[in-house]
């Protein structure tokens, strides 16, 4: 470990940053944070109270800021943009309550999950009632064509979660599969809030799709480089534990580059840890161990470089600005995150 | 038992029947099936599947036909009102599903529950893609109007169950604690089904919100006989399980009722079998008992009764046609079912 895989130079490794762009949407996210707020509001008093918890969570809210970066870039001057960044961050965080009923997860962010707190159902529920809310402020932009994107992208996104499920603890899954299930699960959303902004502002075909590129690839690229921090030692300092992955058994990038690159006995490790779930003190590490015995860590980094390549032309089209080096310097950081 | 309590005078008991309302929309429906089918597919093998098992498990698709049939009341000549049937439809689909998980029910019209054949993961993450889907679909109408009233009908079920949740096994529930969940859980998908029947025609204020009042008392009114009915003999004739609520310990109005008119004997009765779920062979025939004693059962119906002619009036502005008499005919349906 200890690899850094610059996205452009060695000199911008490890520079890269989030904060210009937390500086440009800065005053649009705290509208979106406030939107967020009010909008998870309820007369049942344990639907604010569950949302709050991951609400408050901690996320970066990287989503809804590509939506308000976005529609700056192309120069809208109107109020959608704030609605449709909130619906984004809230279909995120419906995502996020299932899934973690879905895996059947303790921890989110070093934080107790909301169903260990308040138990599944409830859990089910709220992602329900958020999902409602975020087609609601949709509506309350009038367009159309943002709530045809963003619908697209919710079931989408559900696909993603039930290949995702079908393919879990399988370790035959193939790379191929793999990059569907991320497409679908996480890039999907990523687009859909980068195109959006350039709905909003009644911007060219070409342009939104564009966008659309842009937050795929930079989708792609931000959910490879998840999967490595699941198995380095940069995760802790995330506020996140290493290793969730490996004890749910979930089959990522890095175990199906190791599993394939190794040889019978390192197959049955993998079989026996995530497929059978039968795990005991030291797999973790032997895990590690090997993945970088066969470079898989570093090697689903090279993955995310490409897509962070991909991700930067598609924004070629677009003018020289604040919002679009801010944006740009969004894929390093996502890339150069790891290790 | 055995009561039969006519909506209108004895002569309609027993003859109140649905076959009207489903010979008028009768070719719409066979439109909303197809599209229900082409919906449900997926790459995803899964998703169509788990979805067919629930879609094909002989629901009545009570909410679609509402929306046809109201639009067709109100002179729609157009093809939106078949996507919307079908939206209805999809989000009634997607929260039996939910629906399910959160009461983790095995038996759903006496067939096994997705659940309980595919887990409660993929019935969530079904649930999420049918509504993805839903409101896909109402994008593709193109009308804002039925999209924000679906979309706040989606909110207030959820909101519903959420408040139905925080009830559960709580034998100290009110009347309008349960009225509020019955109105929120039930009433709201039947008021929003029958009000876009009215949007697409391009009604009046005045006549969608006849139109939604109409839905939504009906929805009441469906729902307490429904809650009767799952203590009713006659239950077993429509495929249903006798005492799937005692079971699972929901409190419904006729056990409200039985529980406030009760003495402490009795009371202590309804807090072992439904608050601590020690059930025990005799106990559902006791609480029939129970109900009988009290006037339970012919009390809920009586509410039914009641919401059955709100349903009624509200549709006095609206002139005749053979859609409002099938419309008529169907609250008659639903509160004559029981017993």
């Amino acid at each position: 470990m200890g690899v850094v895989i610059p996205f452009d130079n060695n000199d911008s490794a490890g520079v890269a940053s989030i904060d210009p762009l937390l500086k440009l949407v800065e005053k649009d996210m705290s509208r979106v944070n406030d939107a967020i707020l009010l909008r998870a509001k309820s007369h049942v008093d344990l639907i604010p109270e569950l949302a709050h918890h991951l609400i408050n969570s901690g996320g970066k809210r990287l989503r809804p800021m590509l939506t308000l970066a976005c529609a700056q870039m192309c120069g809208y001057e109107g109020d959608a943009h704030i609605k449709l960044a909130t619906s984004v961050e809230f279909m995120h965080t419906a995502t996020l309550l299932h899934d973690d009923v879905v895996d059947e997860s303790d921890l989110r962010r070093g934080k107790k999950t909301a169903r260990l707190i308040w138990g599944n159902q409830a859990s089910v529920l709220v992602g329900d009632y958020l999902l409602g809310q975020a087609f609601k402020m949709m509506v309350e932009t009038g367009s159309l064509e943002s709530l045809g994107i963003l619908s697209q992208a919710s079931s989408v996104i559900a696909e993603g979660e039930v290949l995702q499920l079908a393919a879990a603890n399988n370790t035959d899954t193939t790379e191929e599969a793999y990059m569907q299930v991320i497409d679908a699960k996480t890039a999907a959303l990523f687009a859909a809030a980068a195109e959006v902004g350039g709905v909003v502002a009644a911007r060219s075909t070409q342009d939104k799709e564009a966008l659309a590129s842009y937050g795929r690839n930079l989708g792609i690229a931000f959910q490879l480089v998840d999967d490595a921090l699941d198995y380095s030692g940069k995760q802790a300092s995330l506020g996140k534990a290493v290793g969730d992955d490996f004890r749910e058994g979930k089959i990522t990038l890095p175990v199906v580059l190791s599993y394939r690159r190794g040889n019978h006995e390192e197959q049955d490790f993998w079989k026996r840890t995530l497929e059978k779930l039968d795990q005991k003190d030291g797999d973790l590490e032997n895990a590690v161990a090997l993945m970088e015995k066969h470079s898989a860590l570093s090697d689903t980094q090279e993955r995310a470089r490409h897509y962070g390549i991909l991700a930067r032309d598609a924004l070629d089209i677009f003018p020289e600005s604040k919002q679009k080096s801010a944006l740009l310097e969004v894929i390093e950081f996502c890339v150069a995150r790891v290790f």
